[in-house]
């Protein structure tokens, strides 16, 4: 047999480390390290030093090279995408194969929780259906920045009987969702919370979470967003990098009161 | 100083508990153990071996007492459960005030995350800010049940570029909300999914995540409905409790094919 682990790290402190996550990081063979086309160094460094932390036997790594990604703008976009999502497949399918042996075990290390906007479950699936050899795998929760940014901001994530929602931020062109009055706000590269209407709204904005870097702030979205533009801009100019995520709330309207 | 402490503990398995968990366990002064009316055995012995496996000095509990919650018939049910809630304000914060001396930390531990479907946080809240000593509070945040459903089950919770929504069993009376296709379903006493819609919904269901009752079923809604009910009737019977949660996801249309 032989099997691929998916550990979810957590979403910046070290110590948001599970338990689950160290066994596996210590039984491991082999890591598998993807290696992104524009990865922030910050996070690479994060993930080593968890390793070195955890792992005190030697570990053979292998750098999986993600393919770069097409530009936007080549002439049939989605066909090229689609060859680029195959050739990553490959090149990852082929050194999955090459290096993990019969009976051994294969890690991957994912920032936060795996099943939250990360791609890398979705290509072990792939490369598992695939392979000429049969592989197991598994997932190792972890905690996700969505989480990371209540814990911060010390709220919950619902009201009291009601949903919440969790969206990439170019959903959120339209304003908020109908229906749902908490939204989530992840992978915003173009602070799409200061062009929404912020009328009744609240926000509150967490950036390197978990990390001595990590910044808040909350508020009526009307007040704060040109101060979170402004500190997010200095960090990222200071940094070279941000990861950033928010909470959009609608106030709940002013109990009526008998006069 | 005086400081509280929510702990996330994660959602079942005892190895979902952070090394910040862990640490908090070892550091506090006092554990503040929740007893509610209604508590399942099960839970609360799995939070006792938590803090029995990584708590080596000994640890002074209290015990908070949830008092019962009102009936749903009673004349006034608004002004009942304000009552109560008045109550165990009250309650709580005489037992901290009488047991959280100058300089020590509190802790609470939190099942799964604490910031998704729990009290203790907004009372902890009040009870701050209503408490005659100046007391600090923070959170850690932990591995949710949602987190943990969807590692079970080895699925991203959002498709590429969508929203995922988390949502309480009763809002899904009307069927799936509009605008969002992956719904994760929590706090359900009464089998909702089988009341919806099936068509065109795969569900993705797990009880006790995480812990060797774990069970798992996925499938076409329609095709599975009958089978989760059974199969969680047939639990219930034998444990005497159940905690589960499903996601739901609309299938992707079929994409047109020229012909
Ligand atoms: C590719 S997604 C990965 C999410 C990850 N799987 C998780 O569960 O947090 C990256 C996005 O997550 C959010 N994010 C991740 N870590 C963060 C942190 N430490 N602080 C703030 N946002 C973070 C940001 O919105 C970022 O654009
Ligand atoms: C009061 S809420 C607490 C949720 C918790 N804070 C979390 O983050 O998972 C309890 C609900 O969470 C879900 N839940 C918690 N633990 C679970 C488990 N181990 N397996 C399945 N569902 C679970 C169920 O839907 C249950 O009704």
């Amino acid at each position: 047999m032989r099997e691929l682990v998916l550990i979810g790290v957590g979403a910046g402190d070290p110590e948001w480390v599970t338990l689950a996550a160290v066994r596996a990081i210590q039984e491991i063979d082999v890591l598998f390290v993807v290696v992104k086309e524009r990865e922030y160094d910050d996070l690479v460094e994060a993930r080593r030093s968890i390793i070195e932390r955890h792992r005190t036997r030697p570990l053979t790594m292998v750098e999986l090279l993600d393919p770069p990604r097409p530009w936007q703008s080549v002439p049939d976009y989605p066909a090229a995408v689609a060859a680029w999502r195959a050739h990553r497949l490959e090149s990852w399918g082929q050194a999955v194969a090459g290096h993990l042996g019969e009976g051994q075990s294969g890690g991957f290390l994912v920032w936060g929780d795996p099943s939250l906007y990360e791609s890398t479950l979705a290509i072990v699936e792939q490369l598992v259906a695939s392979a000429s050899e049969e592989i197991t795998y598994r997932v190792i929760p972890g905690v996700s920045s969505v989480l990371a940014l209540a814990a911060a901001h010390r709220i919950p994530l619902n009201r009291q009987g009601r949903a919440v929602q969790i969206s990439p931020a170019r959903m959120l062109a339209g304003g908020m969702p109908e229906g749902v009055d908490d939204v989530v706000v992840m992978l915003d590269g173009k602070q799409a919370f200061a062009s929404i209407d912020p009328a009744g709204l609240d926000i509150y904005w967490g950036a390197y979470l978990g990390t001595p870097e990590q910044l808040l702030v909350s508020g009526p979205l009307g007040d704060v967003a040109e101060e979170i533009i402004r500190v997010r801009a200095d960090a990222a100019a200071r940094l070279g990098w941000v990861f950033d995520t928010y909470l959009l709330r609608r106030r709940d309207r002013e109990p009526a009161r008998g006069g």
